[in-house]
């Protein structure tokens, strides 16, 4: 049955409010006069076929942004260079470049390459990779992201989450000591694999899936992260030989006091001294924004006084350990390193889908922040193909996982940068680099990666917002705890799992365990709301107005009909024990109830029959489109036919109390 | 900064009807006269410190029907009554017991024992194990359940269902014809297992945990089990030796065809025509409810009938298979044969967890059912404990997993039950039956108890409830028909844990992509509805009135932020093609938003922003308590003031209207 006709026709005499407000509403003071009040029917949404309704679904899944709306009613011409510019961006602004544009770019980019050329050798390591392989990995990816990418302020290249992961999993199996080959090759394929699933995740446009690492769970595995990363870098600041691949807190610290006669106190002095001068360029940088190229000159600069500090003394200091001499030339094609069968197949798989989807959130997240701060819009899903193809094209040129890393974003930000330009300026400061000034790397000492390293990793520390976590939402706080304390003592995939099964389960306690709230009327309006809250609000005598704040499905139809059977068995009492009238109707205010499903029905049903039975009326007010099109085609409208469904609480009150006043 | 100060008297002249309605109401017919607005401030729940939200959040998860209520304001001794009462239902109906209701539970429990005594012998074969299993499990649960249930018509039990996965599951490992006692020691435990868990989960309040096997997967489960299980007893029909011990349909069915040699016709035919009597007796008592006795005496008649059919024409029936010698006295012991170290517990325990969780839902869904109908309440944790403690005395004393049947429990209902006494009445019987009768059994054929089983099982099959899925729910009918093929092709657990896990996947997705609606005012009151859904509402010039139907979580503040920038995009495209006037404000409807985490707010400051920088007013209405708690705690409310929040769209309307009114 679909309900069709006309509700109004009805009730030919719509209930004033003199003729039901009379009856109970003693309390009510200052009410002011109410209008004459119609009742309204409940529509059912506008009639939609299965396969409508499915297009409708599977476009809000898969294209909420809309991302083909610029290619409505546009020419033939015109859509080709729109779908042309769609797929590189290097189209839509390039036209429009101009000198000063490039001025700025080439400012930030060569800023960001002060940056990148200390931090990419020190990540290199961080994943026990050679460290001319994170100059390489800065060199390829920048030229590809800089033709497909639509962020005009990512600055690409190695980060410290992904090199850490990568270099933990790989370590795990694999001793790049021992077997420098094999290390190499899983650690471009792992990148390969990373590359794939980016890719495919934003061309099936499924990129939701990283929005499931809420950032309570980023908040506290970046913290987890920062720690052991910064105390793995004690190896090179104390001048530790011997040093565990293992990447829990327990192993780490042993390994630090185990090898206590390896400390060699010319590293230990000279690592602290460019700790401090890092640490303190980095407080006077947060301090004062505008200063923000003395922390981006930092690294370079130490690195420069470090190995001629080194260089000169070296006679001097033993015990010191230097990088040692570097390859000069162009990254070496990589694609025959590639390794597609063998033992290890499942373990580079397994390190690229983690380190791929690590390196994507960061990226997304990086380039959304600062497309934010500028007013311009990032599509995620095209941006994670951009990041997906750039590690793949890196994966066959000696590079490894790359991203947006937050920090030199932050720079090239600071410094500028206009356009995607600048990733350009830095690709090219690198070419130079590799072509010729490897050699001056040589005796860079090792301490000062390390101190590089923690100063960037410092930052992922992020107190404020996991105090902020505490304060509003305590299960956000507990899953960044989790996270937090499983990578320390577990692992990172472990840690992620866990933080991410908290944040799935805070949403299915939920929906299973939803609010219910007694409404009350605000006296002189059509306003109901929970007695509880607003102390104005009174109840409306006979009646007992009840909202449900969740979808009503399987996991919570029992619960909701158990609670509701309570909330009436407490308002009884109730009314019982101070002598009141009884309860006469029961409104369910349906309006933030979602959805519902064949069990969430059921339980109307038999809300309705039980409350029938004690001779109690059931009423529905407000259903929204979907739930109203699941009653319709479940034939329950039906059994409330058009007396049992009101589109306001008021309304329902009004004209309820009316057809009692009728029949005394 | 909390707010507390009186919002109304921030806007000393409340806007009038006439104020703000002339601005663009001339699409507006029809519409009666409004009253003078006020503005109501939006209040924050009343202060409840962590602890306090803390106990009262575990009361919702653990007690949401408040099982001590009965126990307030009462005297010592009325506690201890009480208490009695509570954990001993016997206590509760036992005083007010009389004649009248003793001759109606001797007729039903009499009329349940002819069912049960065929049934148990059959379902005892289903699991293969020994008939007479069957039957010591018909005797000790109903007695312990008559102490502890509180379901006056449940009738206690082997269960088809829970009889099969058992014997498929053990039998996959251990086969009971090579190792007969290690079969029955496995068969005892997992029942001694199935018994903890049910009563730790109820004893522990987690009985919601049942509630996530919803009706649409347990209808897609039951069917294709019952598929199973019937396309098993052609063994028995078709006289079959050698059979597959393998559930799945695949390995069924060649089992059948691969041992045509051995199908004796003599067995097919009587097989046939018990098995046809026994479904027009089925089908007689479905038309008729009142003639239900037919089908409850149908298979001991059966048994009886073909047992004396068989007896006298044992000289001429080689083929036929019977039960042969079954052991006559009472349940023997077997807490020795509980089974706690060796290969095979993880087996027992995995039988147990997935056996114990299938009865569990069956008895309580059962007992559920026949409360309802006689307008009684029953405590699914109480029952939990009940049957959980029925199966640990049960597994003491050689019998298996038993729980409340459906189809013993409806011919009990039928037949009269007025209370747990039936289920001794059937114990007694059973008892009968153990010391004197077992030697009559000797020539019960094997194919009356395959026909006895398919006739059990066919009612399982629910085409109606899958239809109705169909009609309503897609999703839903999709983790019905992914049970139902799980359970046919793969296995019980994985054919379970598949629909489970569409189901988990469908409340996320709801999460994931919820919906938003633009609303338009209904003239003439303060309604704001769909636009899409409402003919007869009309858009608000200058504004757009957006509701999110959903909480917002991590998992959907980045689509919400897109999808409410998109609409936006919408409206003024819309309004540029159609020469209107600017869009100047968008109110966000958060009546339906019943929650909101970290991501959600930093999503609503974004938005502010966004909207900011493009000139556009962004205000909420209507925020729910727990997200006005938060939004306050993470000091958002400060952003918004106290011109940002209103408690109706109206009022946000008319107060807006009514300010641009005053600074022209």
């Amino acid at each position: 049955m679909h309900i069709n006709s006309n509700k109004v026709e009805n009730f030919a005499s719509p209930a004033t409010k003199s003729a039901w407000h009379e009856e109970g509403t003693s309390t009510m003071t200052n009410a002011t006069p109410m209008p004459p009040l119609e009742v309204h029917k409940v529509c059912l949404p506008p009639h939609r076929t299965t396969v409508q309704k499915f297009r409708h679904r599977l476009s809000e899944i898969f294209f909420p942004d809309d991302p083909l709306h610029k290619f409505k009613h546009q020419t033939p011409f015109r859509k080709f260079v729109l779908g042309l510019q769609f797929f590189f961006p290097v189209f839509q602004w390039g036209p429009n470049y101009s000198l000063k544009l490039l001025k700025s770019d080439v400012i930030s980019g060569l800023t960001i390459a002060s940056l990148a050329i200390p931090q990419g050798i020190s990540y290199a390591k961080l994943a026990n990779l050679p460290p001319i392989v994170g100059l390489y990995s800065s060199f390829v990816p920048p030229l590809i992201y800089s033709v497909l990418g639509s962020s005009r302020h990512l600055a690409v290249g190695p980060v410290s989450i992904a090199s850490l992961v990568m270099g933990t999993m790989l370590s795990g199996t694999v001793s790049y000591n021992e077997e420098p080959i094999l290390y190499l090759k899983l650690a471009f394929t792992a990148t390969f694999f990373a590359g794939v699933l980016q890719a495919s995740l934003g061309f099936l446009r499924l990129g939701f899936v990283i929005d499931f690492l809420s950032k309570a769970t980023l908040v506290g595995f970046m913290a987890g992260a920062a720690v052991i990363v910064s105390l793995q870098q004690l190896k090179g600041l104390l001048g530790i030989v011997h040093f565990t691949g293992k990447m829990q807190l327990i192993p780490v610290l042993s390994s630090v006091f185990k090898h206590k006669d390896e400390w060699s106190w010319q590293t230990i002095l000279m690592g602290l001294c460019f700790l401090a001068l890092l640490l303190t360029t980095r407080q006077i940088s947060m301090r004062k924004p505008k200063l923000f190229w003395i922390s981006a000159a930092a690294p370079l600069t130490s690195v420069i006084l470090s190995t001629i500090l080194v260089t000169c003394l070296k006679s001097k200091l033993h015990g010191v350990q230097v990088i040692g001499k570097l390859p000069k030339g162009l990254n070496p094609p990589s694609v025959n390193m590639l390794y597609f069968s063998g033992t290890h197949l499942a373990l580079a798989i397994k390190t690229g889908i983690i380190t791929g989807i690590l390196s994507l959130t960061e990226g997304i997240a990086v380039g959304r922040t600062f497309a934010a701060l500028r007013n311009y819009q990032v599509d995620g899903n095209k941006e994670m193909v951009a990041i997906g193809l750039m590690n793949m094209a890196g994966s066959c040129s000696s590079c490894y996982v790359t991203t947006g890393s937050f920090s030199r974003s932050a720079v090239n930000y600071n410094a500028g940068a206009q356009t995607v330009v600048s990733n350009i300026i830095l690709a090219s400061t690198v070419l130079i680099t590799l072509l010729f000034l490897m050699p001056l790397f040589h005796y860079t000492p090792n301490f000062i990666l390390a101190a590089i390293i923690i100063t960037a990793v410092i930052g992922l520390i992020d107190y404020n917002s996991a105090y902020k976590l505490f304060k509003v939402d305590k299960l956000d706080f507990l899953a960044c705890l989790c996270s937090f304390l499983g990578v320390l003592f577990l692992s990172v995939p472990l840690g992620l799992a866990i933080a991410v099964g908290i944040s799935v389960f805070k949403i299915l306690l939920h929906v299973t365990r939803p609010n219910t709230v007694v409404l009350g009327n605000i006296p002189g309006t059509q306003i109901y709301q929970n007695l509880n809250r607003y102390k104005d609000a009174v109840r409306i005598p006979s009646f007992l107005i009840l909202a449900v704040e969740a979808p009503i499905y399987f996991a919570n139809s029992l619960y909701l009909q158990e609670r509701v059977m309570r909330w009436i068995r407490e308002e009884e009492e109730w009314l019982a024990s101070n002598n009141k009238s009884d309860m006469k109707c029961v409104i369910l205010d349906m309006t933030a109830v979602s959805a519902i499903d064949t069990s969430g029905i059921d339980t109307i049903v038999e809300l309705k029959k039980m409350l029938e039975k004690q001779s109690v009326k059931f009423v529905l007010a407000n259903p929204v489109g979907s739930v109203m099109e699941k009653l319709n085609h479940s034939n329950v409208l039906e059994s409330f036919g058009f007396e049992g469904l009101y589109l306001t609480v008021g309304e329902a009150v009004a004209d309820i109390s009316s057809a009692w006043k009728a029949q005394p």
